[in-house]
């Protein structure tokens, strides 16, 4: 078999396992959630065999520290992967939840039902414990899923696959409920993202070019985002000790997030004050301050940011900061320059906080709290299988619910229509 | 300006209307609406005429006289795009609802709020009336939208703009809410529909041809059904008068409509008097009917079924009819050969109707009701864009909520993140 039908026979297991997924029990899941992580526990010593050989390997490749860092399975990552499996088994089985029943008058009782998407299939970087991630949210929601993780990370995903595979029997699910792609082929993602009688969407994670790719040459649903150009609007009638707290934060809590601001916004009000203040913080964390014009008439030290700046996801401490005059000018700016992530308006002005958060087009928008807040875990949704960008579908982390979808109940008596 | 650069430029002056209809009030929308209902009274007889050159030239290219039985505007259709508009301003306004607050342990509150998707590219055959629909549906869900009707329509289509326009003017909106495409060009379908930075969604409407065609080129995301291959399955546990009426209704009230039953399957127990019965209406309604080979030992006066009729949508007086022994082998027959479109199970059994909607993988499934009821206005949706049988996003009769997106609102009280 050549590695496309080997990826086509995948899918084509994929696509029968996730009918016995669809109806399985909560119980089921939840037990076979468990044993995962019980597995992983107990083969901690396997696993971190497999995984020395994918960093002995990597390192003779030249992997760069930083990657090598990812790939590594520590004893602590192995016990992080079992409690978030844990954690999942905990969490509200979404599926066959119905809603929204409405008695219409031909007679007939209408609502929803929730259900699995069917296949899910999920590309990443050699990062192991994404494995069980996506497995675990994959196996609560019902789903079949097949996993395509970065190539350096083969031998360990490998043994990963094994340990759910077990995990999944012993609960009496289909081993083909995650299937792991072995192979470090690149052409198998090309049949992976194309075949949509096997795949209903695919989530990739990972660097703006890996997903740029896949979503430009997938022929299946794609959810994604591509930049976190996050903003930080401190608004003429912001509380100045709350604008400083959030904007200190939303920039420096961590630098390399898809939720870490990236341009402050500051109404001229508060260039003299509060600006002045958050400079100085900036400066003693040894973050890189590029300021608008007028901004450097005020700041003279700061550098010149350029156009650029304005749609730079800089990822590292580096933050653009523009003076502006008024909400509509915030809002402009956001939507225009902005990656429709997570934006922040800090204000005590009840209009114009609402007129922020209908106006930005962005997938979260917070009033007086920091862009940091824009993650899975911190919304409820007890884990994420990503972020969206995208309008279509799921927007903003999704979890489980991100996971399914939808359909139509309709309780009849015998009604005909007329 | 050729082509591409055309609506290249229709897309750009649609994105910057979107931001205004986003933030228009209830109110607005709402005399937008009624200002076009007027209008399109008032000027039936300029509309009339519009439509008659497009009938005339219509007839001298030889189009079938059912397409110029879509394309004729009568009086009567007039009145119900008047209607539809009106009915449209009367449904509850979905942007800017609030909905799924909680707190979360941090101090913040997240919940969601509903938006528009931003522009909607609108793809059809030539219906006048699809054209005020869909633009009504588009105003009140505060999206752009850009229409591209079937050329032989494109005089009333271009009238009908007019009016769409006066009516948003007239409201405070802009004129460039609604932008027919005003030329019959066939490339202008393909920028319209790989032009992601302005275009958030294409709806395609029409024959499967063009609808496939569509999905296979767009690069934006496509709210579509191709096929409605929709079953009726008569349980063990049936009780025959609903299974009666219910087989009788899905097949013979529309030959023409995707909700429209295309298989009967019958459980084995009901062959000697429901299906008997059943053979008998519809000889009597002259449906052709086509059985299994067990279907054909009862009843030897049927033509036989071939592989092809049970993946076939007949959209005509035509029935395939399989007998079949368990609840399992119905839900694997419309799992395989099935569209995903609407499937009803009557039975008096709960065991077996739960069963049912939660394995058959359609957009809408039904207990002891007719097929004919999967629709926007039986389902309480006020009006529909078109029915979907994907799984992202939208499923099953798609009205305003299809047409917009939810994200992520937070309000905080200061609150940074540890």
């Amino acid at each position: 078999m050549n590695i496309a039908e080997q990826v086509l026979n995948i899918g084509k297991r994929a696509r029968t396992a996730s009918a016995a997924m669809a109806k399985a029990s909560t119980d089921q899941k939840n037990r076979a959630l468990r044993a995962i992580a019980q597995l992983v526990r107990q083969q901690s010593a396997m696993l971190k065999a497999a995984n020395a050989e994918d960093l002995e390997r990597a390192r003779l490749n030249g992997l760069e520290p930083a990657l090598l860092d990812r790939l590594a399975l520590s004893d602590k990552a192995i016990e992080t992967m079992a409690e978030g499996l844990e954690q999942i088994a905990q969490l509200p089985d979404p599926i066959g939840e119905m809603t929204d029943f409405k008695n219409r008058p031909s007679g007939i009782l209408v609502g929803k039902m929730r259900v699995p998407l069917g296949v899910v299939g999920i590309i990443y970087e050699a990062r192991p414990n994404v494995t069980v991630d996506a497995a675990g949210l994959c196996i609560k929601s019902g789903n079949a899923t097949i996993l395509r993780g970065g190539s350096e990370a083969l031998r360990c995903n490998n043994a990963l696959a094994k340990l759910v595979a077990q995990g999944l029997e012993a609960a009496g699910l289909p081993a083909d409920a995650v299937i792991v792609i072995d192979t470090t082929d690149r052409a198998a993602v090309g049949t992976l993202i194309t075949m949509a009688e096997y795949v209903d969407v695919i989530v990739p994670r990972g660097g703006k070019g890996l997903i740029e790719r896949i979503s430009k040459e997938a022929r299946v649903p794609v959810i994604k985002h591509l930049d976190g150009i996050c903003h930080v609007f401190i608004d003429e009638f912001a509380d100045a000790d709350k604008a400083v707290a959030i904007a200190d934060n939303a920039k420096t809590h961590r630098y390399g997030t898809c939720n870490t601001m990236e341009t402050l916004l500051v109404h001229s009000a508060h260039a003299p004050d509060t600006l002045a203040k958050l400079v100085e913080i900036y400066g003693n964390k040894q973050v890189e301050l590029r300021g608008c014009q007028r901004t450097l008439a005020r700041f003279p030290k700061l550098l010149a940011a350029t156009e650029e700046d304005w749609s730079t996801e800089y990822l590292a401490p580096v933050l653009s900061i523009k003076l502006i005059d008024s909400l509509d000018e915030a809002i402009s700016h956001i939507n225009h320059f902005g990656s429709h992530h997570t934006d922040v308006i800090v204000t005590e002005n009840h209009s114009n906080a609402m007129r922020f958060i209908r106006e930005v087009d962005s997938a979260s928008v917070m009033i007086n709290a920091s862009s940091r807040f824009a993650d899975g875990f911190e919304y409820g949704l007890g884990a994420e299988i990503g972020i969206s960008t995208d309008k279509i579908h799921a927007r903003g982390p999704v979890g489980l619910e991100g996971l399914t979808s939808q359909k139509y109940v309709v309780f009849g008596h015998g009604e005909v229509r007329q």
